[in-house]
Formats: structure tokens, sequence, C-alpha cells
């Protein structure tokens, strides 16, 4: 077990451990206690293998259950539930498009996203799920212990109970750990929005077929695997109380390379790490962000929107760009129903996900940008520094590109600090992967920020992050993968 | 000037005292530097003397530059700017009328309503204006220092620039001290929110006409005062960032008697005092109740709304209940521009909108309501434990009644901490005002809370207060008017 070291140096600070120094003990702990990551990987293998899955792409009149709406043209299940492909309309007062129709997810029901959290040997351990989704890369991924629709955990289609849902429907608020509403993707849901929740059990819990217990550190390194984590997974992870480790590291300040970045890092995520800019400057500047910013968003009828067109197979924008609306039919083991059929969004093209991160007074510093999106439900979220497809710009000319595109594109090896390819949603999204960067700029380098981009520290995204409408799930997913590289941290 | 020992405890902490404790420094001073609050009065009474106006009732085809649209019905601006009167249906899943349609001010821009800070004689000072609002009981009240929609501040109809504006719009990102989007009445107003703004200024500030500095303790004295402080005060000086002393007060826990009830909110506003549910409880609920509670809300054409009949001069319910549209010709001297008509609401029957409070451990814990109205943007907010109009509730069996209104209705005058009538938004209400009260509930009386309750402390509800969507404006207004009684405090 590596990072003995690191975690006999928080132990010693005292007995009662806090809830936030426990998380990071656990964040330490490479290993676990109940299986090793090479055992998971092994135990991940034989589960796919046994779990045979298969998913194809449909016609519409090959869907069940699901038809295009007379008069609305909405693609909707016949009860009424699960979600539905519906259109919007944004209006923007800036930029070079100021107002578009498109399709988008109408999911309107509050899932469940549900972590379990347990003690073994002292550590924290994380209860997961090895899950089918049909969007998914390599189908199987590793998601929380509960990820559930209101449909699903009401049972609308009849499948078999939820496993483990009780410890987040009935959880005694003393082991409550993180509960937050947090939105998913804003340019293909409309407002929708999934309860991120973390509890702990000091009960026994029973671990069913296809679920394990990994530490958060060993949680942490398996993110550096392509597809593996999934998006629900991440988000989750993301909604801990981080907190560093309740002292301060100790390690020279802003001395270069990546062997001290870690240290720059805990830094970062520590209540004491000091900010560029104060709790109230972040604050205020989003305020003044959304009061400034005029968006409006009208949720239409698919048949009522401009510029796409509906084949046998699929919605596409007249242009070939941006996502299909499309249908796959399931043929599953180990998912509450046996098989199904469902439309989904396919995206085109890879996106990039990035984060430039800055060490300003040894601290690491994100740059993120207040962004748009028509399924937002308070105007903006916090984004990632770039989050874009970047094929999409190829063609156009160079000013059109997104601020700093170039330059996570041209970051030399030395200066990446995470890169790995990550799902998004695989119950809606059909193979949607996108290449997720951590670039860090040298310190003596002055970056030019414009007005809806800021500098802030890993714990003011995680404060932020305890309260629904300022982190999208992007920035989300990647101040899990930031956090993660604390585990490179040694005293 | 009082509280003077208080005070002193208070300077002797440190030399660099935080802006949380120059907040409380401030609350504690009972009188001003610039004027004293019996020199306000006089003040105050001379301006409204000064500068004449008058309101007037009128049918609607006597609106100029108003009209019902042809098609939506909607009653709106010829500019198409400042608000529109249009309908909205409602959607719950529970209670007892589960679906409605009803008007409703639709008003997407967002204003800024800002109180600029000055420090004379080491005390802050927050500049206060004397304005006339239409709706208004008492025609004038004390506003904050800029109250201006983005209609009147980008001079839509061409009146006069909107004076201190720039200490809001342009300022230094180190000197504010609040800012933060904030709703309105979300039975009267669709989805409508504020920027509520604090700056400090340390520049030389010219006192206009109308204009004059009051400390906050001064200006939680004046609240006791029946429509005295405007709403919009009331919203913005709730936000400011109140945190007690920065040190424990002494004296006896649970002691009974008002006497010592100062102590114990002093003790409720500070970090370190003790709350019956942790904030992430406190969070956790809020999601679990957004999570459960089904509200789907939909903006209407006002000619689709069912169940209101429009008169020569007024859209009624056919109940007579609840409210009235109509509208107004105001003459006016002192405001932006001379005289002007517009639509307003006019509410039916006085309110009563009251906290229950109870000393739990020695600290004041307030009982708040997750409330569902149709104009919140995120499914509920935190509402007084009362918030209803007693009268409409007469004719009706006991059990239609709203919880707890009979405690407060009956509670003894020994328990009553804060009674006044304090007026809505006069800007777009007519005469709205309603009773504003805070009832203490002895500590050894156990009250039966239903789920959709919570106790919390003064501190949570300011931290709350620093995000939006959490606590609506009505408990807001209650928030201020009990921190107010730390005036009363004395080491």
């Amino acid at each position: 077990v590596t990072n003995l070291a690191a975690r006999s140096a928080l132990l010693i600070q005292g007995e009662d451990l806090t809830i936030r120094q426990r998380v990071a003990h656990s964040a330490l702990a490479a290993e676990g206690s109940m299986m090793t990551v090479e055992e998971f990987h092994a135990w991940f293998a034989r589960h796919r293998r046994r779990v045979p899955s298969a998913v194809h792409r449909i016609d519409f009149d090959e869907l069940v259950g699901w038809s295009f709406q007379p008069g609305t043209g909405n693609l909707a299940h016949d009860s009424g539930r699960f979600f539905s492909i519906e259109g919007v309309r944004a209006q923007v007062a800036e930029g070079p498009i100021r107002e578009w129709t498109q399709p988008i997810i109408n999911q309107p029901e509050i899932g469940i996203l549900g972590i379990l959290l347990k003690e073994f040997d002292g550590v924290l351990h994380c209860l997961m799920q090895a899950k089918m989704e049909p969007g998914n890369i390599n189908v199987w991924q590793l998601s929380p212990t509960v990820q559930a629709t209101k449909s699903n955990y009401t049972r609308v289609h009849g499948g078999s109970p939820v496993p483990y849902l009780d410890y987040f429907r009935a959880a005694d608020p003393g082991q409550v750990v993180a509960d937050v509403l947090q939105s998913e993707q804003g340019s293909w849901f409309y407002r929708k929005r999934n309860r991120n929740i973390v509890v702990e059990t000091t009960q026994d819990v029973e671990v069913l077929e296809g679920f394990c217990w990994l530490s958060i550190g060993q949680l942490h390194r398996l993110l550096a695997i392509d597809d593996l984590i999934n998006m629900d997974s991440r988000t989750v992870l993301s909604c801990l109380p981080f907190s560093g480790l309740g002292f301060a590291p100790s390690g020279p300040i802003d001395q270069a390379g990546p062997e001290r970045f870690a240290t720059a890092v805990v830094r970062s995520v520590s209540e004491n790490g000091g900010s560029l800019h104060s709790a109230v400057q972040v604050l205020s500047w989003i305020t003044e962000v959304r009061a400034r910013t005029e968006v409006r968003t009208v949720g239409l009828d698919l048949a009522a929107v401009v510029g796409w067109t509906r084949h046998q197979d699929r919605i596409s924008h007249t242009s070939g760009a941006f996502f299909d609306v499309m249908a796959v039919r399931v043929e599953a083991g180990g998912r509450e129903v046996a098989g199904w059929t469902q439309p989904m969004i396919e995206p085109f093209g890879t996106g990039l996900i990035a984060f430039i991160v800055q060490r300003i007074g040894g601290v690491v510093h994100v740059l993120v940008n207040a962004r748009v999106e028509p399924g937002y439900l308070d105007v903006i979220e916090l984004a990632p520094t770039v989050q874009c497809t970047p094929e999409n710009y190829r063609q156009l000319p160079a000013q059109a590109e997104p601020p700093f595109l170039a330059q996570v594109l041209r970051a030399p090896d030395a200066d990446i600090r995470f890169d790995a390819m990550l799902s998004e949603e695989g119950g809606r999204m059909f193979r949607a992967s996108n290449r997720y960067l951590i670039v860090e700029t040298p310190g003596d380098q002055q970056l030019q920020v414009p007005d809806d981009f800021r500098w802030v520290t890993l714990h003011q995204l995680v404060a932020l992050i305890r309260h629904s409408h300022y982190v999208n799930v992007q920035a989300r997913s990647l101040t899990l993968c930031l956090h993660s590289l604390i585990g490179g941290w040694a005293p």
C-alpha cells in the first residue's frame, strides 16, 4: 500500500477525524481493504464476460412503447414517463449565433445517483457497481451504488427493485455526507437534474453480484483508465466534501515540475490555501455575469424545431454537425429488465474538455468559464476552460475558435497533468466519449483572462459544488480528475 | 449613543476588524454619525412634504403606452420593456388544489438593488433614499441607494440617469460586500430576480437631495416603524454578511424572557453557535424536498387564464379572492420621470408573515417552511413559518388552516419579539402591507414539526442567503427583523 506515510501524517493529527479528513484519508489509500486494483480489473473483466449484452441501432418504427406523438411530434414513451425528445428555442443577446432551435431531452423527473460509504480497516470505501448502459463505450462501466431515474425506482416499467435504494431514500440525516441536485449537459438536456447523494453506513451490507467496495484512492487511480468510471460516478464523487488534509503540507512554494504538483493540489483543496479571488469576489462575478447575460429558452414541440430533418433512423441537423437523435435495441443481462428499445442522442466527433491550471503562490488555480447552455436553469454554470468539439472549428477562421483551444492542443507533454477518454451518460448518449485534459501553464506565464473566465482554487470549486447551479457536469468531472492527483502527494 | 459597551467589547478584539465584525459594529450603533434617528424623522417628513405626489386609480383604457396585446391578451408596454402581466399554469402533485392558472407579472430583466456603504467615525453607514413608489402606503418609504430595473438604468424611457449607479455597475471587486440574485414574491412574479448588491466605498460621496447616511443599527430601529423601510431595502440588508461579534457573548443559556433574548440572537448569528441540524443536514433536507416535490409551471398567455374576469378597471378572480390586476396614474416629483401610468397588482387582505422561534441550547432557532410558489425557479424556497392571508381561511374548516397559524395568532404579548406592518414592493404592488411577526415559543414546549419545516439558526439563514434560490423575500425580511433585535444586546 503506497502513501502510507501520507496517511500516517494525517492520522497523527488526532483520533477524531472529521468526515472531510476521512475522505482525504481514503483518497490517499491507493489500495483498499477489499480488493486490490489488479483484483478489481480481473473481477470486472470476469463480470463483463459473464453477462453478455448487445446493442443494435434500429429504425424509429422499430421502437417498442415509444412513438412520435401526434401534433407535437415529440418522441415520447407511451406511459408518459421516462424522458422524451422535444425541442427548445434559445435566444442570446451576444455571439455569432443569436437564436436557434434544436432537439433536446426533456426529463423532468429527478433521479438518484447515490454512493454508499462504509469504513473497512479505518478507511472509507465506496460501493460501486459494474453497470451496462446501451450508449457506453465497452458497454460496461463502473457506476454508483444506485443510478436510477424516478421511473426506475418507482418501477413504472415493472422491473425488479433497485438494490440499496433505501440507504438513500430513507437515510438517517446524520449519515448523509453530501446531497445536492446537479445539472447534466445543458446542450442535450432541458433542465435535467439528478440528486447526487453520498451516505455512510455502519450496518453490515450484503455485497450483491456486480458490486464491489473500493477506496476513493483506488477510484482515483481507475479514473485514469479510458471509459471505465462512468459519468454518474464522477459527478457523485465530485460532490464529496474534499478539504485537503486539515493541515498545511510542507514543500517549497511554486517549485515547478509534476513531482511537486501534488503538493500544490493539496494546498488548493485546503480551506486555508490562498486564493487569487475571495469567495465573495467569485460569487459576485457569477452574479454579475448572470445579471448581464440575456438568455431566453423556451420549450418547443419537436415538430417546431427548424433546420433538423427526420429520417427513418435518425433526426439530423441539415449541416450534419452537432448530434443525431437515433434509436437502439438492447439485449441485456443483469439490468432491471431483460431487454428494451429507446431513443438516444449520438454526438459527432470527440469533445475536448480541459482545465488550464496554474500554480499561483504555490496553490493550484483552475481557469473556469461562465458558460451559457440552453438547458441550464440559472443562465450560466462554471464550465471547463475549454469545452468543445475541435473538428467543428477546423473549417472556420481562427477568430471563431474558442479561447484557449489552441493553447490546450499545443501543450507539451511535460505540462499535461491528466489525460484520459471519459464517457458521458450511457443511458441517453450513444458512445459519447470525450478527452479530459488538465494542462498546467507555467507560473511565470501571464494569461490574458477574458471577463467570462476566472481563476479559482479547488477549495472554491468544492464549496460551490455543495449547491446547485454553479459547476457544470464536465467541470465537476475535471474537478475530480484534478483532485485525484493528490494521490501522488508524499509528506 | 447606546450600546457603547457592546461596541467597545467588539473593538477590543483587535484593530483589524473583518467586514463581518464591522457590520456587527454598525448594527450595534443605535445612533449614527451623520444624523440621529430623531433628525432622520424630521428630515424624512420635510422631504415628503416638499415633494408632493398623487396616485389615482384609472381604467385600463386610460393607460398610456400600455395595452392588452392582440392574440395573447397580455398587458404589456408598447416598447416591449419594463414588465408585462401574463399568465401561468401551475400543477402540483399534492394538496387540495392540484392545478390552477393565474395572472402573473413577467419581468425577465434583472434589476439592481444596491446599498452603498461608507465608514464615518469608524462605523459603516448605508446611503439610503427617500423614494416615492405608487403602491406604497404613505407613498414615500426608505429605499436602497439604487433601486432600478434594467429599463430604468439603461434609460429606455429616456428618464434622467440613476444616481450612484456606477458604484455598483463598475464596482472594484475588492469593495463588494455582498452580491447575489434573489427572488421576489413567487405568487406574483414569474421568476423575477433582482441583483442585491452591497458595495463599500472609501471615496468622497456627494449626498444628493433625498439621500441620507444611516448606521445599520439606526436602520434596525426604523424597521420597527410601520411601512417605512421598503421591501427592497430589507432584502438588500438581509444579504449583509452578518456573523455575530466574532466572540461568544456571555450570559446564561436558555434563560427565558426578552431581556436575554438578544444574547440568544447573537449566538444564533455566530458561526460557532450550536445548531440543531448541521449545514449538510439542512442542505440535504432542501434537496430531498426538491427531489420529491413535483411542480410544473408553464407560462401562459393572459387570455388563456381561467377563472379570472377582465373588467374596465381590474382583472379579478371570480371568487373575489387573491388579488386584482389594476392600473394607476402617478403624478410625481423627485423621480426619474415626472408622471406616468402603469398596471399594478392589488392583493386582498392583510397578510401574516411570521417566524416562530425557539431557544434551543440558548441559541435562537427559526422554524422555516419549504414552500412552493409558481414563480420560483427551483421548486421551493425557505419561507416563514406562517405566510398567508388569515381572512382567506375564516370560512374554511380548521383543517384547511396553514400549520402554526392559530399558534401565531394566539401568542401572548409576552412572547412577541417583533411586530410591525411592512410593505411589499411599491413599484408593482398597490398597497400591499403585511404584518411581520416574530413569536417565541418557550424552550420547554415541544412542537410537532412537519417534514416540510425545519429549525435553523440565523447563521444558517445568513449562509444560505449568500446564494440564490434558498430563502424567499418574506423570510429574508424576517431574518433582518430578527437580526435587528441584537440591538438590545449588552455585554
